[in-house]
């Protein structure tokens, strides 16, 4: 079964944004076994777009196209594929009341604010609830723009929003079960999955040494390994004839690959690196709290992402200026004064009092250079102290990350996370100290 | 003149390479005036790569095909543009010797490290010295694999490898340069600029309808609006002969748009909300500092963003749980148990006990339920009360917010922002209270 896919917006043809969602799309087919053949971006020009929807319509059994849903005059993808197909649009009454319901919801509040203002119903917002002849109407949870699913003739066409996580939520929820079926129903059964196993802690050309044997040997599954911010990737693509195979497939690279790496590998697919350490807490019993300088918050911030961190994250500080680390803390001024904020004795203290200040078992803290100004030759730019303490001890290791500001404090973030899991794995096999 | 950009990998078909070239490749074109009018992307395979060749060359003037020029067998760019124009392959014999020289240094050095192996030139190399007839090889100072320059009929086509470093610097040293001189040799001298206005706390739909004059009326400059997370992007594109019209075009719709939208548009182009909330502080001569409860650091994170915030930056407290919300602020907790930790006297007493702990001019607090659990028919998930303190008053205001945890937290944020940015502005307006 042949895929395209049709990316629709003037900013994405005139190169003011990257085309992440034909990538996110084309992978998504991929695991359900559906190859992209071709991929097309075309701007917001109602001739152009319908020479492009008609052609992929022609050469591809299964159609998507992204973006161009929304409510303003240049979103004109719905109405182009109707006129392509030659289907009217009618109005799904459910989705128009939806979007009159939501809007009215947004009134109430906004006339809270301000009594004196109205906010009329803006029309142009129904013909969001229009749908081709024969479509079936996607409900999106994120969004006022529906996705579409027609079947016509011999080539499925649908239709998703442009803004990523509707896109993603659209996808998953409601387009790939359809097209998960309609292939089983046609009897194409070649499985492709795939299955990423997430790395940190050693270097993308370290990993490639260790795995070299099992790199040269690859056919089916592959292997590919994938650099991203302070961690590392690797893709396993299994191909077999039905899913129970494809899934024996990876799970056996898997092993293989775990038994190299180690606790290298904290996880698997979307897994995040502060859920892995959320889980590690729950299972201990244990909180933690923070303590961050350079990195502003974006510790606490990523432990928050995970549901339900409050039943291990009792919060912290962010003592970005000296006073605080003090006030807030109760570091030493002095201590400050002689070895500096950016010292491993400063970020020992920010560990052992915020583990104080906030009760918990155990703390982290962070103090760095982030950059760009604010480097010396004895402490760069990206020289930073990470601390983990506990009812035992506490451990400080100096680091010195590469990247601009935004990398340097992710990296951070990544770091400590990862000390913090050592730390959790540590305790929970019974040894003491550092790993 | 019309550009059309061809994508060739295999890679970027099956997404799991993002096609960052093409739009890059789109931004250089329109820098020199050109529009691109479709972007496409093929696989590495000889009838669907040919066929996309010859489609463009036939629609568009500029034809910029990125990728597939390696040396390896699956790269097959060169050799199907030659077929697809009809034209015979020629040896560069000055490039052949080139990448001779190159490969015998390789050697040299390869020997060095192991005497014993031999390393035979790979005959496959010298596929990359070959050119179509008529065309010009573009020297490549960072690789083996050559550019291709042909006039075609009325069609330019440009090859350019995909490695992006390598593109750039042939884009930039030989094929814009080339591109200009057609330009200004068919009289087609335009240049095309473009700006981007950065709105927040009107939806897409109000703005539409706010600017629906200007926005039927556009025809140069054109006005796209784009929703991002919480904000809205407008981008205005002008068309002109000159550069300095192309500026004065863009500068008149900017006004109008500001003149409409008057506050809301917080900043042009890659300005962040946190960034322009940074300069009124430093503007003012003011510190801040944040308590944070659902958005777990985030706002933090973002004002730590922005460099050089040390200056206004004082830091805050994380208090994620109610125990730190009363030990690190300073809340009673008989008003937590009365009210609950997500409600707005909650909300007000975090931004006066962050005020004071921290010993800043203004105070930022938020407190909400950031699901997916945790929500209640009266305090549903994506309710949030942010406060806003300064020395005068305590502005508290309650939102409700669309999105999963993470949306919601940066929607959060941004809301938060903006309400500081509120209080500044009128504050330097000598305005006291809501705006």
């Amino acid at each position: 079964m042949k895929a395209e896919i049709v990316a629709v917006g003037t900013e994405l043809l005139m190169g003011h944004t990257v085309n992440t969602n034909a990538a996110e799309i084309a992978r998504m087919l991929a695991e359900v076994g559906i190859g992209v053949y071709y991929q097309s971006v075309v701007g917001d020009n109602p001739e152009r777009l319908s020479a492009a929807l008609a052609t992929a319509i022609e050469r591809a059994d299964v159609v998507i196209a992204c973006g161009g849903l929304g409510p303003t005059e240049d979103d004109l993808t719905r109405e182009t594929l109707a006129e392509v197909t030659g289907r009217p649009l009618f109005r799904d009454e459910e989705w128009a009341r939806h979007l009159e319901e939501l809007f009215e919801r947004r009134r109430r509040q906004r006339r809270r604010l301000s009594p004196e203002e109205d906010y009329p119903f803006p029309q142009n917002n129904l013909r969001q609830a229009m749908v081709p002849e024969g479509a079936v109407l996607l409900r999106n949870s994120r969004g006022t723009a529906p996705g579409i699913y027609l079947e016509h003739g011999e080539t499925t066409v649908v239709l998703v929003p442009g803004p990523p996580g509707e896109m993603r939520a659209l996808m998953h929820e409601a387009v790939l079960p359809r097209l998960r079926r309609r292939l089983s129903a046609s009897g194409e059964g070649a499985v492709l999955l795939s299955r990423v196993l997430r790395v940190i802690g050693l270097g993308e050309s370290r990993v490639a040494e260790l795995l070299q044997p099992l790199l040269a040997a690859q056919s089916n599954p592959t292997i590919a390994p994938l650099a991203h911010l302070g961690e590392m990737h690797l893709r396993i693509t299994a191909r077999a004839p039905d899913e129970e195979s494809a899934r024996r497939y990876l799970a056996d690279t898997a092993a293989e690959i775990r038994a190299v790496l180690g606790d290298a590998v904290y996880g698997e697919d979307d897994t995040s690196l502060e859920a892995v350490v959320g889980e590690l807490l729950v299972e201990g019993g244990l909180t933690v709290s923070v303590a961050e300088s350079c990195t502003g918050g974006l510790l606490g911030d990523r432990i928050t992402n995970v549901p339900g961190c409050s039943r291990y994250f009792r919060g912290g500080v962010v003592a970005y200026s000296n006073e605080l680390k003090s006030e807030l803390l109760g570091i030493d001024p002095e201590l400050i004064a002689r070895d500096g904020a950016v010292s491993e004795t400063v970020s020992r203290a920010m560990a052992g009092g915020a583990r104080e200040r906030c009760g918990s078992d155990l703390a982290v803290a962070i103090t760095g250079i982030a950059g760009p100004d604010g480097g010396t030759p004895e402490k760069p730019v990206g020289l930073v102290y990470i601390s983990v303490a506990d009812e035992r001890e506490v451990e400080c290791r100096e680091f010195q990350l590469p990247g601009d500001r935004e990398e340097m404090k992710y990296r951070t973030s990544n770091v400590a996370l990862e000390m913090l899991r050592g730390r959790l794995l540590a305790r929970a096999r019974g040894v003491s100290g550092r790993t």
